[in-house]
C-alpha cells in the first residue's frame, strides 16, 4: 500500500528513483543480458515501466510528443490491446538503445509526468498513475530477481550488494488454529489495489492449522538429506518430470560444496545460513516438502484469513490455490484489462511478500502468480494441516 | 456408477467384453497408431487394462504366474510405484506383442480372473476390482475418443460406426438460478467412487444462474463468424499463444468445406449438425465463447450443486475450476495411490459425462481432467452468469 | 548389373518377387513402424517401388487407369515434379492403405507391367523399365536395413531369418601398391548404370596402397577397448559432437552384455562374430577408427581404380570422397532427373555393396551415397596409406 | 601473405592494432551481442585472438604469469586439446568480464609478446607466432561479418561506416579456356600458409571455361524476378528444404523496399548497388543460380589453375568442391593440429577473398571453408562451364 501522506508528485519521483538505485551497482554490460527466458535485461525494465507512463498517460494528454516512436514496440511487454511488440526470448538482443538513451527516456517521461501533475489531473489518469506506480514496484522485485538470475548464473558469482535481512525461522514455530466456518476474502476499502483482489466475498473454510513460521534452510537441507528428490510418490507427476528433465536436486542458487551447502546470494556466493527461510523453490518442491513432512501447503484463502496472526513478508508463500477469478471479477476495458486477468490459467497464487519488496507494495489480500515450475523469485512456504 | 443388482461376476463379464467390442470394426494395422502423444494406440488400452487387474489383484494372488514377464514394462501407464515403464510416445513403436497375443494376454487374465471371482474374495480385492472396472470403463472412452483422433486425422477418412445419440442442444434454454449459500459438495455413500471426489464439504457459493442447456455447434459457428478467433481480449494469454501457434480456427475435426462446416465423425465425414452441442474443444476455447457471450463458465460447484436440476451426460463440461484436493483428501498407500492425486496441478476439471462414456460410470460428484488445451477428449461448454 | 541372359520379362517378374520374398517373415503388425526418421515402414517399400512404375510407365501408357489416384501422393518419395507428397516423418502414420490393399496394388501394376511387357515396347519405357528394377533392387536392401531396424529396436528382438554369409575378414591382409598417374573412373558400356557413373573421366592418383581385406569386428573392438570413442583427436569435430549428443560408445547394434560384444542380427540376438568385417559404422565411425591407426580411408577413385585386386561386396565401404557430380555429368529430364543429382552435397560416398544388396545390382563404378552419421545400412571400411 | 620486409615485432603491432581499429566505432553495449549461433559477440573475437598468443606462445615461456586464469575456458574457441571451454551458444552470456577488462588483457598480452619478441625466439616460436597473426587476420574478417550481422538484423540499423569499396562486376564479362590435362594444385614456397594446402600435388582436369567475372547483384536481381526460389528443379535438396523452413527468398540483408530492392551494408540501409557483386549468398543459392543459366561452378582445382587470369578478391566464391584433405595432409602435433583437419566434414570450399579480408591475409592457394548454408560472410560466385 502507497502511503497517503506523501504527495502524489513526492511519491511518483520516490517511486521512479528506487528504480535507478537498483541499478547503481551495475555495469554497462549488465544491463542487456537476459540469460534466461523469464529473465528481462535490467534495461527492459527501466524502459518499459517508463513506457507505461508514456503509453496510458502521456500518450493521451494534449501536445505530448513520444521520445522515439519505436519504443512502444521495442518495451510493451505483452499488451496485444497497444499493437505489436517485441518477442520476449528477444530481450536479450536489444543493445540499442543504449543504456545512456534508455536513461534519458525516464528523464524525459519524468519531467512531462511532473509537469502533467502540476497540472490538473483526471481522476482517471490518477488512478492510472497508482496503477503505473505499483506497476513500477513489481519491476522492481523482478529486477532485484533477474540481476540476482543474471549474476548467480555466471561463472564469476559478481556481488550486486546486500538485501534486506531475513527473519529468524529456525525457532520453535506454533500451529495456529482456524475454527470452520464462513469467511471474507479479498479487497474492499479506498487505497490501492489489483483488480485480481476483488470482489471481497465469503469462502467456507474447514478446520484447520497453520504454522507461523516459515520453513527453514535447515528444514529443507534435511529433506534433501533425506532423499526428499528422489522419492517420486512425494512430488506431482509433473514436478517428478520437471526435476528428472532439469537435474534438479536442490533450490536454484544452491550448491554442494565441500561438504555443505553454499548458495549464491546478491552479495556472493557463501554458506547457507541455516536459519533463515528456504528461497528460489518452485511449487513442486514446495509441495514434495510438505508431502514429505505429511503435511500441506494452505489454500490462498487459509492464509489470508489467518495472516493477521503471524509475521509475513519475507517470502512469497507458495499456496495450493490455483489462481482464477474472484466471484463478481471484471476485467478492466480498454489494454489495462489485459494487466491480470488473461493470465487466470495453470499458474498458482503466492502471498505474503518477500525481501525484495518494495516497500508498502503488497498487503494482505495481495494476490502473486506464477507458474508452478519458476522459481527465480524470492519463494518460501509454510505448512498447514487439517484440523484433527 | 456400476449396477448393484448384477453379481460381480457378471459385472467383470460384461465390462472386459465391452472393451472388445469397442474394437471389433478396427483392423489389425490400426491397434498400433500413435498419431499425437496424448493419443495411445488400441492394443495398448486393451493391455494395460488387463494389466491393471494382473499386478494389482492377480499378481498378489497366491500361485499366480504372469502371462509374460515383460508386459509389466510395456503395459505400465504411469504408475511410478510399480517400476520401469516405456515412454508414452513410443507407444506407437510396440508392434509386438502383436494383436493376436494381446488378446490371448486379455483372455489369460479373464480366465485367471474368473477363478479367482469364484473362489473367496477380500475386502481389499473387491475394492480394486471395483476400481480396475472403473480404470476399464475410462479406457473405454479413451479408446473412442483415440480411435477418432486415429481415423479422424488420416486422409481418408474411414468410418468406424454410429456413436450414441446426442440431444438437442438448440432449443431455447433457460437460466436457472441459484442462491447465495452453503452447500455440501463431493461424494458420501456406498457406491464406488474415486478419491478425488472425497471429502464431502461444505462448499459458500454466491448467487448465481447456470443454464439447463449446452452451447450448441450453431451457436458456436456463430462465434467463429464473429471472428471469435481473431480477438485476444476473448482469450487466455496462454489461449490466444496456443491457437496462433497451432494455427487453430475451428474445433477439432471441423473443417471449411465448400461453403459450410463439416466435421468428422466417428461414422464418417459429414456436415455440423447444428443442433447438437459443439464438441472437442480446448478449455480455451470455452473460455474465449463465454467472454465472447458477456458470460462465464461455472465453477466445479456451481455445477455440481445444479446438476438435478438440468440434463447432463452428453458432453465432458470444462468448468473454470482448477483440479484440485478437496479438503480432507488422502491419496491411497501404494501404487494404487498414484491414480489421481499427483496429477493435481495444471489441469482443469470437467464435469458430466459424453456420448462416450460408458453406461453408468459417470455421477453428479465426478470428476474428470484434463490440460486446458487438450480437445480430442468429448468436450463442451455451459454457461453460467453471477446473478444480477 | 542385371543378367542380360534372361527375358526383360523373367526379369521383371523375378524382381518383383524378390521384393515380397524378403516379406514373408513379416506380421502385419510390422509392415507399418518407422521407429526413426531414415527407417521407411515396410509397406511403403512395397507401394513405393509400385508406384515409381505406375507414374513412369504405366500413367504414360494408353487407357491405363490407376489403382487409386491417393496413392501418387501416399507413395511419392522425393519427387517434387510429381506433385505433393507425404512427409517422410509421416510415412510410419499410414495404416491405411491396409497391407492387404498394398498386396493387391502390387499385383495390379504387375498384371498392368506384363501386359506392357508382351506388347511393343518403346526404348525409353525399356530405359524406364531398367531404371525402376534397379530402383527396385535399391529399396529390396533398403528394406531390409529397415527390419533389422525396427527388429533390432525393439526389447524383444524378434528374429527375422538369416541374410547372407559374410566372408572371414580376419586372415592376415595384405596391402594393394598402385603407382602414381592418370586414370580412368567411371562407367562406360551398354548395360545399365545410373547417371552419377558418367562421364568416364581421367583423375590424376598419387601412389598410394590400399588394403585388401575389410576391417573386422575383432580389430574395431580393439580400437573401443583401447578408447577410440574416448580421444576427440581421432574425430571430425561433427563427429565427436555425434557421438556426445548420441552417446555413441561403439557400432549399432552392438550391446556389452556380460563381459563380452554381442549385437542384433537378422536373425536374433548373439555374441559378435569376430572375424567377419564390422558392420553398422558411421563416416565418423571409420575415419576414426584409420586414424586410430595413423592410416586413412581411401577416396572413391583409389577405391575404384584398385577393386579388381581385391574381393568386394560384404559391406557398404565408407570413402573419403564427398558425393560430388562427375565432369560432364548431365542430369535426365523431368522427375527423373530428381534420382541423383539433387542428393550432391553433404553426403558421402560409399563402394562396394553389402551382403543385403540384391544379386547383380552392384559393379565397381557403382556410387552409393550417405549422410555421415547414417549407420542403419551394411557400412564397413578398408583402410588406405600414401606410399611410403 | 604477410609482407615480409617488415620486422616481425612491427608486424605483431599492426595485426594487433588493426583488431582494435575494426572496434572503434562501437559502443560497449555492442561488445556482447550473439544474435545467432554462427555470430561471436565482438568481445570474444577480442579475447579470443590475444588467447591464442597466450596459450600456445606465452604460456609455454618460461616465468609467464596468466592474466586471469578463467579465461583459458572462457576464451578457447574449439581446442579440445586444451580442456573445457564455453559452449559456442553461450558466448552472448559473457557480460563478465567486461569490454575494459578485455582490453586490459589485450595490452597484457601485448606487453609480454613485444618482451619476448625482443629475446631470442624460436623456430618454433615464430612459427606460431605468424599462425597466431593469420588466425587473428581472419577474426578480423570474422568481427565484420559479425558486426554486420549483429547491426544488420537490428529494427534501427545502425551504420558502422564504410567498407572497402567492391569491383565493378556488371561490364562483359568473358570465358577463359582452360585446356585439359595435369595441373598443379596447392601450396609450395617459403611464406606462411595454411596446413589444409598441403601438398603440393597433381590434379588431372578436363577441358573448361570459367568466366573473369563475378556474378553482379542485376544478374542476381533477374534471377529472383524469375523466380529462381520457386523452382525446385534449380536447387539441392536441401537447398529447397533449407529455403523453405527458414523463408529465404533473397541473399542475406536485402529486403524489398517500396518496388526495389535496399540491403543493409555496414554504412546503412540503402537501394542495392546493381553493379557489384551479390553478397551473402548460401551455397544452395549459388548453386540454383547457376543451374538458372545452366551453367555450374568451378571446381576449386578449376578456380586455382586460371585465377592468374581474372581480378578476385572482391567476394569469397562458392566452388563445388567439398572441403576434404589433399594427398598427403598431415594435420600438426598438439592442439594446433585442431585448427582445420577436424573440420574436414560437410564443408564447401570458398576460394578468392573479399572486401572485409584483411590485407596481404589471402592468397591463390588459400582454401577458405564453410557450411554450404552459410550467408553471412561475404560471398559470392563466379560461373564455369564445360568446354563445348
Amino acid at each position: 500500500m502507497l502511503r497517503t501522506e506523501q504527495s502524489t508528485q513526492q511519491l511518483f519521483i520516490e517511486v521512479r528513483q528506487r528504480t535507478q538505485e537498483i541499478c547503481v551497482p551495475l555495469k554497462v554490460e549488465d544491463y542487456g543480458m537476459q540469460p534466461s527466458l523469464e529473465v528481462s535485461p535490467p534495461k527492459w525494465h527501466l524502459a518499459h515501466t517508463s513506457w507505461f507512463f508514456e503509453e496510458f498517460i502521456l500518450a493521451r494528454s494534449a501536445g505530448y510528443k513520444r521520445f522515439d516512436d519505436d519504443f512502444a514496440y521495442l518495451f510493451n511487454s505483452y499488451y496485444d490491446g497497444i499493437g505489436d511488440r517485441i518477442p520476449r526470448p528477444d530481450r536479450g538482443l536489444m543493445y540499442r538503445p543504449t543504456v545512456e538513451e534508455i536513461y534519458a527516456y525516464r528523464a524525459y517521461v519524468d519531467r512531462h509526468m511532473s509537469n502533467l501533475l502540476e497540472d490538473e489531473f483526471t481522476e482517471e489518469m490518477k488512478s492510472l498513475l497508482h496503477l503505473g506506480l505499483n506497476h513500477e514496484q513489481q519491476h522492481q522485485e523482478l529486477l532485484l530477481a533477474d540481476i540476482k538470475y543474471i549474476y548467480g548464473n555466471q561463472p564469476l558469482y559478481p556481488s550486486y550488494g546486500k538485501l534486506n535481512h531475513s527473519m529468524d525461522s529456525s525457532a520453535n514455530k506454533n500451529w495456529l488454529s482456524i475454527r470452520e466456518g464462513v469467511y471474507d476474502i479479498g479487497y474492499e476499502g479506498n487505497s490501492f489495489s489489483y483488480d485480481n483482489e476483488h470482489n471481497k466475498h465469503k469462502v467456507y473454510l474447514q478446520s484447520y492449522e497453520i504454522s507461523d513460521g516459515l520453513v527453514s534452510n535447515a528444514e529443507y537441507a534435511e529433506f534433501i538429506q533425506n532423499g526428499g528428490y528422489e522419492d517420486f510418490n512425494l512430488w506431482h507427476a509433473e514436478g517428478w518430470d520437471w526435476i528428472k528433465e532439469n537435474n534438479v536436486k536442490s533450490p536454484m542458487y544452491w550448491h554442494w560444496n565441500d561438504r555443505s551447502w553454499w548458495s549464491y546470494e546478491l552479495d556472493g556466493f557463501k554458506p547457507i545460513n541455516l536459519q533463515t527461510a528456504v528461497m528460489h523453490i518452485s511449487f513442486y518442491e514446495a509441495v514434495a516438502y510438505a508431502n514429505w513432512k505429511g503435511l500441506r501447503l494452505p489454500t490462498e484463502f487459509e492464509w489470508e484469513v489467518a495472516a493477521d496472526q503471524f509475521d509475513w513478508g519475507d517470502r512469497w508463500e507458495w499456496t495450493n490455490s490455483a489462481y482464477l477469478p474472484y466471484p463478481g471479477y471484471r476485467k478492466s476495458a480498454g489494454a489495462i484489462g489485459e494487466y491480470n486477468g488473461k493470465f487466470m490459467v495453470n499458474q498458482m497464487v503466492l502471498r505474503g511478500g518477500s525481501v525484495a519488496t518494495s516497500r508498502g507494495h503488497s498487503r494482505m489480500t495481495y494476490r502473486n502468480f506464477f507458474h508452478p515450475h519458476l522459481r527465480w523469485q524470492f519463494t518460501g512456504l509454510r505448512l498447514a494441516r487439517d484440523k484433527k
